[in-house]
């Protein structure tokens, strides 16, 4: 099966109150062999905006912070109304009063960034105002590699904790936690179904709770047959205190030869993971094979089936060894994306002011080049779907509700943009 | 509010394995004026076919099994392979070998049918086999308005029962049910929120439970402050005996002032139902207003919300009294539609053999021209949800799956068809 080759979805979207084009007529039985296109289409860059754009329910208003992030990855607001935000070849930036600072923040250790590997998600401690404390996952390599190695070494996930003194200095800079799941130099063992390089799907996304844990994702490294086995970090969520220790009522506490950080398990490569204080609930996104995608309720100890069960295929083609879903001992995901596939980054749940139609709707950050807008019911599935900021032609990695109820979104771009949506009029 | 001028959705989908067009580009932000269409694409006529549609998990092969029907609203299979169709206008079909009776049956009564009234759902007897009886439902005119009249007189939905006899004759043809819901005729009390004319809204689909019983659908006929009135039969859903008598148990059987016929209540235009014998499950689909289509899972005594919850708008513009979800006493649907509105015809739940893969997935007939398919989980909500056959441009009615798990479909066209889905290869 091929990845949806032969279907495309094109939104038309409104730009600046104007019907741009629609173009709804099915498609002629026969188009001359000159009109296929040879692949995906072409990425305009991003202009420069505004843009007004017709939601089902609401019009946004969307303006371009700035345009000057190589990758960014994740952000996070300050209290003093400024944004960090992450670049995933290495580079924690700065924004203050709408303005990207061109000087990076120095005293960051070496980052592994090969192809989708970096520096990812960032998270400011809980007492961040009087201590300064900030958290950032990170891809790492095999120290002993030296300073420049080569895409081929072993690596892991890691997450650091690192003092910011306001400027443009880290210090006290630690790993507070390094996965088990070194993994990535030849002689490699023998895996199978097409996956990809050991160099990409190392998760890296984080989400504190109400009590004090950090939730971070690590995703399977392209390995997926070590995922079901808990004495290892792969495709696992973890659930650590501030120090990077396991949390001590986690579900595998105490059991022999599992991993005591885990919370849940069976994740292919958790892209996106947000805590709703409101609920309770933990979100994720999870980028799966070729059609399987998804959105999870993380449950406490709950196996989402990676690598014996998906809704997609393997890049091979093969199905997936168990199935596709209703999978006893396994759960299934709120949304399975695709074909065509969502390619699903960060995610949020609305508790904004500025959108008051959308309260406790999603909001997901797609590399398919929208935001998709889900409406959940109480009891958190998935009633109703837009996708947004089509008309924008952008990969987007990560979606943020500001303190003022507006959205912050990032472009996963070479020349990346953080975006700002407000209420349009 | 605007009824998504501003959106359109674009299904490009490949026709005889051909991908034909991929117009995902992004909308240019400047367009000439001259491309900007002036309403809806033209809806070409159904070509011949065949087709092959690749869907997310199928291919599926579409033949025209006729082209001869003037809006066709329903299909029943026999027992000895063919078909019986209704036509909205009032004529009953007969489809032998796949081909098209060229003569009616004879014997239907008077068939009110102005704009989207008419002849609408057709059901077999559970003894059909032996006892050859049918069950239709229709809209009636008030018989004192002669054999012509004109659309402002009051109409109602009703159920016949008759007994065919194979060939090209009904007898014992008797209303079995009319509503209390008659209506149409000025001087009209005034009613609020933009809503249409009277000879709309009828309702009108049936399904069989396993015991014995017919669900059927009315509509709130455009007067929708007389749904939450259990004293009628204006957007309500019904359980009868098969002699057009209230089921016993019913759930206001016995109380003061209330129809003994209601299973469910605060419904628009329900032109979808499904008894699903697999799970005991009653789906149902809903017209409602702009931007408030409805898939329902329907519970015995259940309160929908209309015309005082909807997700949608009136047609006024004016938002819903009590909100739009959430709201106490009354159901969300399962799946809300749009905007883009669904339109949403018929639907069935699959349980063919012909498409393994789609055990317990909804499909549903569309009128904006797609037949939608959801793949639900086992609780019954939504976690993945495809448009099909958008490249055949036709408004689809209603969706049947034939006993060798082929599926049935109609097209709600003047030059209306009968298509037929198998997997392609």
């Amino acid at each position: 099966m091929k990845k949806l080759a032969l279907t495309a979805v094109c939104m038309v979207l409104a730009a600046s109150g104007t019907i741009v084009s629609a173009q709804n007529a099915p498609a002629p039985a026969q188009a001359p062999a000159a009109a296929r296109p040879a692949g995906p289409p072409p990425v305009p860059p991003l202009g420069d905006g505004p843009w007004d754009v017709q939601g089902a329910d609401a019009k946004l208003h969307v303006e371009v912070v700035t345009k000057g992030l190589d990758h960014p990855w994740a952000l996070a607001f300050l209290p003093d109304g400024g944004m960090l935000v992450t670049e995933r070849p290495g580079r924690l930036r700065i924004v203050r009063d709408g303005v990207l600072d061109p000087k990076p923040i120095e005293g960051l250790p070496p980052i592994f960034a090969p192809g989708i590997a970096g520096l990812t998600d960032i998270v400011l401690d809980p007492n961040f105002a009087t201590n300064r404390v900030i958290y950032l996952a990170y891809s790492k390599a095999d120290p002993a590699e030296g300073a420049n190695p080569t895409p081929n070494v072993n690596s892991t996930l890691a997450v650091m904790r690192a003092k910011w003194d306001g400027a443009h200095q880290l210090t006290e800079v630690k790993d507070i936690f390094v996965a088990d799941a070194w993994y990535g130099k030849p002689p490699l063992p023998p895996k199978c179904c097409g996956q990809g390089p050991a160099f990409g799907s190392f998760g890296g996304r984080m989400a504190l709770d109400s009590e004090g844990h950090l939730f971070v994702t690590s995703g399977d490294r392209n390995f997926g047959e070590k995922v079901q086995d808990p004495s290892n970090h792969f495709g696992k969520i973890l659930r650590l205190n501030l120090d990077g220790s396991p949390a001590k009522d986690n579900p595998l506490a105490g059991r022999q030869g599992a991993k005591p950080e885990i919370w849940s398990t069976g994740h292919r490569n958790p892209t996106g993971l947000y805590f709703d204080a409101a609920t309770g609930r933990l979100w994720e996104t999870e980028f799966g094979p070729r059609g399987g995608d998804e959105v999870n309720l993380i449950q406490r100890g709950g196996n989402y089936g990676w690598m014996d069960v998906t809704q997609g295929f393997h890049y091979n083609a093969e199905p997936a060894k168990k199935g596709t879903r209703n999978v006893e001992g396994m759960i299934d995901p709120v949304w399975a994306f695709g074909p065509p596939s969502g390619n699903p980054g960060n995610l949020a749940i609305y508790r904004g002011s500025a959108f008051p139609q959308w309260q406790g709707d999603m909001l997901l950050a797609a590399m398919n080049r929208s935001l998709v807008h889900f409406r959940l019911s109480p009891d958190g599935h998935v009633v109703w779907k837009e996708d947004l900021l089509s008309n924008l032609g952008q990969r987007l990695r990560d979606v943020r509700v500001a303190p003022d109820g507006s959205l912050y979104i990032l472009t996963d771009e070479t020349a990346g943009a953080i975006l700002r949506v407000t209420p349009g009029s």
